[in-house]
């Protein structure tokens, strides 16, 4: 069996899309990510400590804006796409993700990977993220060593400073057991 | 020159088929990941202080489900695929890993890089796996650092525990010089 | 909309172009390496302390050779390619890198990320880089822990010796502000 192309077409446009996000979120190129979600798009993110539950876009903009914020050393690698169509507009995948965020205020280090769990649809012939779930597969969470030196840091000056950024603990269940 | 589609989609799904390989590993869904390999399947994993050779599947899903086990905090992302088609159900492929790899019983961290170099079979209309090797490029073990925390680890509850191991060194040869 | 098969196979080709830039330049495979960029190739890459800026072949395998030498411990894995066709033999990419870079000698470290764009051309049949230029997102450098053991390294032996290597400071202008 082979796939069509425009079955194929559809595969790397979504992988397009995922790509994208991935690296708006880590340089905080806003119009950008606004453009990749559907506005009823909703999210659950389970890490070590903490899960993230939104409903609609300005939400999720709202929770990405300051979490990727200007103390944040952030990069998101999502790697090994496993995409699904599952209608002419519909599209499911699965991606591996490794991540590194350092904050620079706290002085900690995360390092984890995580399976996604993503639903996409197509809207005026563009693919969007629809729903988006992970859940962590490994976490290791560190003070930062005294010898490491940030060089760069590129949301220090693109993410929002202390006094720009808005609450978001309402998105934000913590406490253990969410991994 | 074009690919054909039968030829970009046998592409596409050897890409899923390793995917799949390295997600089921380091979540040890065995089910999933005893269809990826052929019944003959031969492996040759050579690291800094082990080379692994094993044939038949029965002797590669004993080491799989042995390596990670509950003490193991892992993560293996096999990027950068180069799949060259050598015949209508006969593929090779080369991978690029990054890994993780924390033995909490043991207190060590390994992180390194290898090399893949797979034979792919398609066998009742499946790709699967039939030969896969990997040297290693990077390899650095070190003592896991007091202070980090491992906030997630899947395998603690999936992986088995220590009385439910089966001897594995019969698959492994120990020492130097496999890099 | 779909892409046509010639559009998706020089998508896939170009994907492979790159992948075997990473694969050849941290395993010293220079007859490879050699092969993917045009003779009037352009490089600017950008990191914390230094930058990298390059005109012509000649130019950038001497970099090359000369940065992955027999001390380096070297892992550069490009992925999430976002690739654009922009004429029947010329095209554009963006990838973001995670790597991780030893040296030996010094005993330093460094862990990154960066944004590369590319510009890609056909010659002959076979796709090349014509431009490449990245800029770091995140980069930390350390003092390598005591306790880590280099247990593999593949340059060791493969990359240049001390005293077979060459001046390319002409090509690095050093100092802050590059990230």
């Amino acid at each position: 069996m082979a796939y069509t192309l425009q079955q194929l077409s559809d595969i790397e446009d979504i992988k397009l899309l995922k790509h994208r996000y991935f690296r708006g979120m880590d340089t905080a190129e806003w119009a950008l990510v606004d453009t990749l979600f559907t506005d009823d798009v909703t999210v659950d993110y389970r890490g070590g400590g903490y899960r993230v539950q939104s409903s609609g876009k300005a939400d999720l903009m709202l929770f990405l804006k300051n979490s990727f914020h200007s103390d944040a050393v952030a990069m998101h690698h999502g790697n090994m796409p496993e995409i699904t169509l599952t209608g002419d507009d519909e599209a499911e995948g699965i991606w591996y993700l490794y991540d590194i965020f350092v904050d620079k205020a706290r002085g900690s280090q995360t390092v984890g990977s995580a399976i996604y769990r993503d639903r996409y649809r197509r809207e005026g012939g563009q693919w969007k993220i629809a729903h988006s779930e992970y859940g962590r597969i490994i976490e290791l969470v560190s003070t930062l060593p005294a010898d490491t030196h940030v060089t760069v840091q590129w949301l220090a000056t693109r993410g929002l400073k202390p006094e720009e950024r808005q609450d978001i603990t309402h998105l934000i269940s913590f406490g253990d057991g969410h991994g």
